[in-house]
């Protein structure tokens, strides 16, 4: 099961060229995986920063961008979680429109102490959250 | 020959947690490849945009994230050119502190009329600029 | 009658002390003139941009920075038209949270022809659109 | 005696109009404060940031947009303080080219404690070093 999310392309996403400027996708995929937090996983986002004083900086990403968007195009953001590691997890995003894919992601994130920066184990109820959005293996051949 | 060029990390580039916010580096980068044009390609960049219309939008993106960097730092920017097309490039940056490679990336990016997004072949003066930097392929074993 | 809109402080609008980074409300008061646009104007942003080529650059600005936002905040802005002229206008803009004003902004724009940067005058339906929001002179004391 | 400090505007700066997003002023702004610290007031950013932990959030704002600026330009940001208060200080900044001012801007600042917001006392070095570009009060007529 994927979480899915429209984002609307705004005149601050875009540049001189009239297109998205480019690290704009990886902002719009930072609020994606908050509003996956607030909306799929049921655990606050500003709980999980404030509170709990958790992050998941990026430690290695790969994107392809296939075609450009401009302001107003609404895309429809998808997030699945492709693998959960001990203390990191690998996100696969796309970002698509009119059931074409525009950009296509892959993240992989550290669950970390906001004021250490060292990794913190994905465990009890947030692995229990995240594993809802866990796409199976594919079978062998 | 690699095209170097020092960074300070800003205030602004920072997130919550101290540290650079991951999508700040491809903006740190942007003006990397606008420095190399400016001191490196003599080719100005300000021509290249602004009188040529022409751009370098990015159809793929790998990126290590290997150390944080917080405000103060001055990173050591180096871009290598590792593979010219007809019409895109690659372009291997890495940041560096004190020898130590903190962020490594892979950047394939298009040459593109500005007006029309469409690829213009890499030609003439321009990729013989390019060529100063590109790389020589790793001999066979 | 104002146009209110809330808007949720995300972790890529803050700094490393961990509050809204000043230069980021107002790409949210952007925001908020397009949700302005699409939601309140019934003009969509989109076309205003897009088609009719025109835009609001800013002229003048004022802000007051009265409390600190962090991530997770949901504030709600708020516009009002305090004077609408020939080829510009006033808005008053806040940002609350709990009835508490935290960022209160006035902002002088003026429409513009995207592809020239030449003022064009608010007429007919925008014109009659704006005056919507228009917020009635004070009576004379 | 004004701090002045040369900005190259950037591809990144610049949004479909083709001249800079307003907020991204207020950015280069910051970096003109750090650059103030760094190499006029000679207490460098890095160590009131990151050892004193001690900020400069805004209080108030004014700016007037004059003239639009693009890809390439160059322009000449000048700084004065215009009065040094308790814990907050008025800096009157301008951005030129070609003689010309495009920007002209008045900042509230505080200084105050990154880990608590708190205001801090304008004191001792840091409060000699600020004066040192303090304007000199009109004369009356």
């Amino acid at each position: 099961m994927p979480y899915e999310r429209d984002k609307l392309i705004r005149f601050h996403h875009c540049d001189p060229a009239g297109i998205v400027f480019y690290p704009q996708y990886f902002v719009l995929m930072n609020e994606l995986v908050e509003d996956w937090f607030d909306e799929g996983l049921g655990h606050p986002f500003g709980t999980f920063h404030g509170i709990e004083r958790l992050g998941l900086p990026m430690a290695h990403l790969e994107c392809d961008f296939l075609v450009p968007s401009r302001v107003g195009d609404r895309l429809t953001f998808r997030l699945d979680v492709e693998k959960l590691g001990n203390a990191s997890m690998t996100l696969a995003v796309t970002a698509s429109h009119g059931g074409v894919v525009r950009i296509r992601a892959r993240l992989v994130v550290v669950l970390a102490a906001m004021d250490t920066g060292k990794p913190v184990p994905i465990a009890g109820e947030l692995r229990e959250r995240f594993e809802r959005y866990l796409v199976p293996p594919a079978p062998a051949a």
